[in-house]
């Protein structure tokens, strides 16, 4: 059974287990630090599909028979499936997964979807409405580009605050507590929007919503970044991270030692003229399925806190002088299933 | 505790409550069968905004506030939102729900997001992760018309298979358990996709997904139509509609004796011209959140299996020659919590 935790956060004394987990990614990420970490790595970025939208559900597809086999699991053990992404009415999801024939819940969380995903997947293991679920999301830097910004044709400039969408996808199997790593708690966000009109910059719309998720887990748990060997962003980049560590500096915490950024892991800012860093809802999943659970599996990260972050608006709010509200939902990820940690959770 | 029964099915042992619910409609469904049975109905489409997708935000964040009115609730009683529409990005729902500072979940099941939030607030409930959820979903003719065919200046002609986007909201806040109506199960559809490519016969591209959904329910739960005063589908209108009586009878279930569809509900299609019925989210959240929920807290109505139907192409997939996966979530409505009724649930 789940507990809650002040008023914002889910405990899941259960812990369920990360049962299995994938990623999948192309050419720019494989000459990225992460490669070495990812499951699949394409260098044709439309994985032998004949439109970049075909390619993105063929990398859910992938990603998500990679996390059945790693987990030595088929689809008729799965009760669940969680998905969503950043196409319009997400087909990525709908058309990668639509031949799984596992009951399918569709999500929309923009770039916060592997945590929206993971999270929901961990609470129907926990509630004992199943004993596996999948969760699973992507982005392709080819299909996000033609849909929210230019076609590539055009070669548009980018601006210095601008991120570039990663190609790539993440699996998760959840399912009843095994082995590591173990999903301890889950707290959903709530929109934040400051009024950021700035589509270049997705980093400063989303870095308020980071830091309340954040802080209501911190006040929740009675926890402090202290306790964590990692807290781990979903896309921020260069410009979201900085906002992010101020504010949480002005709420008192202090998390420039355990905080990392996946749109700042993914690429070399240095050699891969990225700008910002990288982006989308790949973005998270690939740096989270690939190093970050290998890390906590094997134990070399023990207290992770995943928060994944979402903007959401679209090109028609921007296109009406809308401003960009954002959301960021966590989950604690540990080594351990239990006992209480650290200063209290 | 839910239950798994069979394969899909998830019995709620402790039949959450719908606690307080209501809808939003404009013009045409005030001219409608349905008028009598809605809350707020507003003859102007646009409700005083400078967009008809500021319009559907408006109508959602109206029917979440009418809702709480009518349950005698706040937002502080709410620990969760699940929400989602048609529109690109869902920005119906985050604009229109941002300011409420309620964790949310976004979600896109197209036009069974009614069904799909409805389902998962009732989950949280039975589940313990939340003493009460709200579920919300919209759709607006014009903007829908806009995104998915034609603007509407012109003029297009519309096929006889075609269906008309409800302008509407309907809003659900559910809670643990108290009157009725009660949530007693939930059957989450997997996506089907017989091939259909006509984007203006979305009713024949959703009827599989709405039989498969049945049979699995009637499968896992031993019981038949008769068991039920009124098998109610989302929008299938009168194509989709004559499709699932067909497929539901090859299977060994007859069901016109009970079947209704919302889409066959909301307008007098002599008189309206809708040409082959209603659809959109805000067409099942529209007809459930009248008079199918008042006539259950009222006992009118027994025992109601509420299926929304969801067609999960976009504008993108169409274009590229891609066929119509659909879905269908189900949930067994009832005037009471228990004990088992019909032939077996």
């Amino acid at each position: 059974m789940a507990t809650r935790i002040g008023s914002y956060t889910l405990r899941l004394d259960k812990a369920p287990s990360i049962a299995g987990f994938a990623s999948v990614a192309s050419k720019k990420e494989s000459e990225g630090p992460m490669a070495a970490y990812i499951d699949l790595l394409c260098e044709d970025s439309t994985f032998g599909e004949t439109s970049w939208e075909k390619a993105e559900s063929r990398m859910q597809k992938d990603a998500v028979n990679k996390a059945l086999e790693k987990g030595g699991l088929s689809t008729t053990q799965i009760q669940y499936l969680f998905a969503g992404d950043l196409l319009n009415q997400c087909i990525s999801s709908t058309y990668g997964l639509r031949d799984l024939g596992v009951p399918f819940l569709g999500l929309y969380g923009a770039c916060s979807t592997m945590a929206e995903s993971l999270s929901l997947a961990a609470l129907f293991v926990e509630g004992g409405f199943a004993q596996r679920c999948l969760a699973v999301t992507s982005s392709h830097f080819c299909s996000a580009e033609r849909q929210f910004r230019f076609p590539l044709e055009y070669g548009g400039q980018r601006t210095p605050t601008s991120q570039w969408t990663v190609t790539g996808s993440g699996a998760c199997v959840v399912g009843e507590q095994s082995g590591p790593p173990f999903v301890r708690a889950v707290t959903v966000g709530t929109i934040e929007d400051m009024g950021i009109k700035d589509i270049n910059n997705m980093g400063a719309a989303m870095a308020p919503a980071a830091a309340m998720t954040l802080k209501h887990f911190f006040e929740d748990t009675n926890t402090n970044p202290s306790n964590y060997d990692l807290i781990l962003t979903g896309d921020l980049g260069l410009v979201g991270s900085r906002m992010l560590t101020q504010l949480m500096e002005e709420s008192g915490y202090s998390i420039s030692q355990a905080h990392q950024d996946c749109g700042l892991m993914i690429y070399d800012r240095e050699s891969q003229d990225v700008h910002a860093g990288g982006s989308g809802c790949g973005c998270s999943a690939v740096v989270l399925c690939s190093r970050i659970l290998q890390e906590l599996q094997q134990g070399q990260l023990r207290d992770v806190l995943f928060i994944a972050t979402g903007a959401l608006m679209s090109t028609t709010s921007v296109q009406q002088g809308e401003s960009i509200p954002s959301i960021a939902h966590l989950l604690h990820l540990s080594h351990l299933p239990g006992p209480d940690m650290g200063a209290g959770q």
